[in-house]
């Protein structure tokens, strides 16, 4: 038996990886040309991951992720099974505000969405559950970027801090006292750092000692953050208890 | 550039159909005994699925599936983006029952969970979102064998039907009879065929006219199933709607 391949490993992240966000459905063509492989590679290689259940073919000969691969991140820890333990306070939540209430976890430098319930009528986000937001920029990113180690802020003043709207924390100054803001008072409340018209207040959520998620609900600019505040606290708490 | 390695693939699924259910934290001795892979290969596969973040390892040495593994299985059309879908529809559903909803999709010849809504007080359940239930004991799973190809049927009674209670369906004759019960009234109502003291009523979802996934409800034997009929197929047929 060979030892393991490096280079295979990689070509079958590289295959899925090509899926993402708008790009759901893609054909070998499209494979060879995201991940350089020449077609005959990109054939043998899908021929197998069908064969694990990693990727589904349809009639029209597109390729999708498949729901092995679903059931396999139902698994991941840090994401399904703390939202499955977050789930019920999430809704307690989203009962008191009927607004967005979101869940996210740090993956790499990026805030990476676990849940979000919204309401029909809430205003509208860019985050989806399995999406991503920059940390400094999202209310549940400031959190969780405020309660790391002090690498992962180096990191992302390196990044650099894009603006996504006039109200975007650009300022590495600004951006210190900001999580130094978080430390103190467990909560941040952010006026239209991602989005125009739209207020994120996020708290963190502890396993132990560390914070490991935080919980965000985005309102309207015109609504009042201040009763939101107890409510998401209180949810956080009582997550934060479920995770011991 | 060597071509694809068949036993290169099979070897990082066998890592990572190693963790389950009840196998969320492996070691890598566990996943030598798992895979029966020799310690030095499993020590670099599992470096290497952590370098792409298949895999977590936490500071006991024990690994998980990471939340790279998640974020990809939320990019499945016929898991995550059903759900996105359907949630909407399933909290409405659950906020008119006040019992366990749950959404399931075919996979091989099990019903796989999708998505479970609970409440606190609800009867308890077998299944979990991620989990898998045998098709001819789930209220959802014989909502998906009703109308699925006839092949599957045949591989479920090849494989035998096993009773959970003394009322599941394990008479070939009676099934057939339960699943064509079904595509006649687009409903089924399962008393105790897999826990005793609850009831499950299920029924379909359709992308067009093929049916796609399936909604069930799960409340006590002791509560009457007429009332959650209307609002259950209310549910699928919104869900219809949004998946054209």
């Amino acid at each position: 038996m060979s030892e393991p391949h490096p280079g295979m490993i990689a070509r079958v992240f590289a295959v899925l990886n090509s899926f993402g966000d708008n790009r759901t459905r893609l054909t070998q063509s499209d494979l060879s040309r995201s991940t350089g492989l020449p077609l005959p590679t990109v054939h043998r290689l899908c021929r197998q991951l069908v064969d694990h259940g990693a990727l589904e073919r349809d009639d029209d000969g597109h390729y999708t992720i498949g729901v092995r691969i679903w059931e396999l991140g139902s698994l991941a820890p840090r994401a399904h099974g703390l939202r499955q333990v977050a789930l019920p306070y999430l809704e307690d939540l989203y009962e008191a505000t009927h607004q967005n209430v979101q869940l996210v976890v740090l993956d790499g430098t990026d805030a990476l969405y676990i849940e979000r319930l919204s309401a029909r009528n809430a205003v509208p986000l860019i985050s989806r559950a399995g999406g991503r937001l920059p940390l400094h920029a999202s209310s549940g990113g400031l959190v969780l970027l405020a309660h790391n180690r002090i690498e992962l802020l180096d990191q992302v003043l390196a990044g650099g801090l894009a603006a996504f709207t006039p109200h975007t924390v650009t300022d590495e100054h600004r951006l210190r006292s900001v999580l130094a803001d978080i430390r103190r008072t467990g909560v941040v409340v952010c006026r239209e750092y991602l989005n125009l018209g739209s207020l994120a207040i996020a708290a963190p959520v502890r396993r132990g000692n560390e914070v490991v998620a935080a919980v965000s609900v985005v309102i309207s600019v015109r609504d009042d953050p201040a009763p939101v505040v107890p409510a998401l606290r209180a949810a956080c708490r009582a997550i934060s208890r479920g995770l011991i």
